[in-house]
């Protein structure tokens, strides 16, 4: 299974970098799991302008992007929360990509985590941000990890200090994994599988 | 495939348990779903009050609703919009199930619709309807059906008028249920499946 | 200035009917504030059914929750969180007011705050609740005061333990009220006015 | 009174551009009113980037906006809705602009509109939106004026086509600005205010 992740922010220091390279730490350890981990630096892109995209088309770091999303089966993305709300700058990177068609992100298995030096983890910013990826058809895992008080969350390896906070995290991504990786059944042969599984008693 | 389905809506002549039973004959003809078609007035219930819990408990309407969902493996239910948002009556409804635990709707598969005598087609409630679903941690498909001014979109057998309408609804409701009845892999062979995901070239 | 205020909770020992307790007192201490001071259980209510309004008209709790509203120049609601998002208790209020017409709410100034057990003071549910209050066309104060972990921020006197916090909610207390206390000046004179305010250099 | 007026858009064409100068027409026939419309090209900036900010400060382009912001009374914003949802570019411009303190959107008045070829007339995108503009504590209007079918509402005089549409925008402005033009009472004699207030009978 590919799993493509990165964080959404651009500063070199950022908590999130920090936390997105622990998480792929923990995606590595899962035996069926491929890890892509990129910077966002390394989609260079500016601001969506119509003009821009007319007279030069879809600019080469969305064109990355949007492939390395296209050919990952899941999308791990720890985002800062600014200002209550998703960063300009990973909306912006979504509004360019969804000018590709088909949509590069519909139908993916999305995982947002983050990280904030604030106390409440960017959970703010979590829930603006599902808006444009519901809109975008993406499957977006309803559970969120955000670390709070990120500015003294980390070892001086980069390790979360808490050993619960970890656990946690390697919990959920191995749940969202586990959930993305889910087997599509043909069509036609849903009915019998359906019938094994209603004759199954529940738990 | 047990589906749940109903409108959340308590007046006889709505629109959106018109739109429900519609759904609910397409789901019929699925070949793997079994149908539980309810009306939302089968599950009376008072507003949420915490010493009414405290001295009596879960009311039995909410307790029947709650095993309504717990039993399915998929819920679709047509809610209209009052206020641009979730109407009180279905968020009422969900937190009364929410005090039980585990969480009835936890990791289950949503499908949400609607129906709106408006333009928009109640568009605006579902966006605000998600966010108690996805914090409640279901599986809430991202895609939406909305029936704008639904008090003249049904003939007088209450089918949809225009048939692009109704073969959309069709479309969404066998893409949901087919994402809905993907199999889980045990954790332990997930390994191999994957490898041969891998390996097969994606198209 | 007649100042409306409810805690959106039917618990008798709710911790938003201790603030909303502290918050009316802090009114009462602004010489230009009259104090109405209610309880949500004051106002009785059905869930919304439309068949109901058609028989039976709009319920008379509703139409005295709708009266104070209307009589107020502000109004303050202290309201729990519920998964996140708005109580369906206060989204069926809010349903049933907007029956009204012409709306009572719209146009009337409005501040939210909550208290919660929880560590993010409800800040989750205000940001949800925010959605259909500027929907029916209230002026909604954009801060929002979040008292976290209620359920031992109280003294046995029922004030707050912190006096920090209490200073902040007395001072956002303050500012809505002066900002709700802004005159609205004829149109006719507001040339003259505004000429004045330009010829004014700012701070 | 100094009302600022921009589009949120970079595109030359843009629907937003052609209806934020039709606004402005409107705004400038206020006697009142004295209006400063820009172009958002007007303010070029990089995506936020926090290593940007500390090694060369906040760009020319986002000072030069903060400085139209904060000498306005009013902003009036007409955007477009990208995925349902702010776009990137604005909000990546609120995000800079944020880095600027005191902050100068803060207690400032503010309109959204917007006009998209859809049907919608970009509404999802507008409630979405409202959420980093009330927690930066702008005193966001809540009325809010969509155009749909922007393709095909202009003539080729750049005005609308409908005169309802155009009645109804003017009403929105007159409306909102008068609003914005209320007068704040000095804190100490807000007591006699109030009293005369109070003593005059409501309709």
């Amino acid at each position: 299974m590919k799993v493509f992740l990165f964080a959404a922010s651009l500063r070199q220091g950022s908590y999130n970098k920090k936390l997105i390279r622990i998480a792929a730490e923990h995606v590595r350890g899962l035996p069926f799991c491929e890890v892509d981990l990129c910077e966002f630096n390394d989609f260079p892109m500016p601001m969506y302008d119509g003009d821009l995209e007319s007279s030069k088309g879809i600019p080469e770091g969305v064109q990355k992007l949007a492939q390395k999303i296209q050919m990952a089966d899941a999308i791990i993305i720890s985002s800062p929360e600014y200002n209550g709300s998703i960063p300009g700058t990973l909306k912006n990177a979504l509004d360019w990509v969804s000018r590709i068609k088909p949509l590069p992100v519909a139908k993916k298995q999305f995982l947002l985590i983050g990280a904030s030096p604030g106390a409440l983890g960017g959970i703010r910013g979590n829930i603006h941000a599902r808006t444009p990826f519901h809109i975008l058809g993406t499957y977006l895992y309803p559970e969120y990890f955000g670390l709070a008080k990120a500015d003294t969350a980390f070892d001086d390896k980069e390790q979360l200090l808490d050993p619960k906070q970890d656990e946690r995290l390697k919990g959920l991504l191995t749940e969202f994994l586990h959930y993305a990786s889910r087997k599509e059944t043909p069509f036609e042969t849903l009915s019998e599988f359906v019938e094994e599984k209603i004759q199954t008693p529940k738990k």
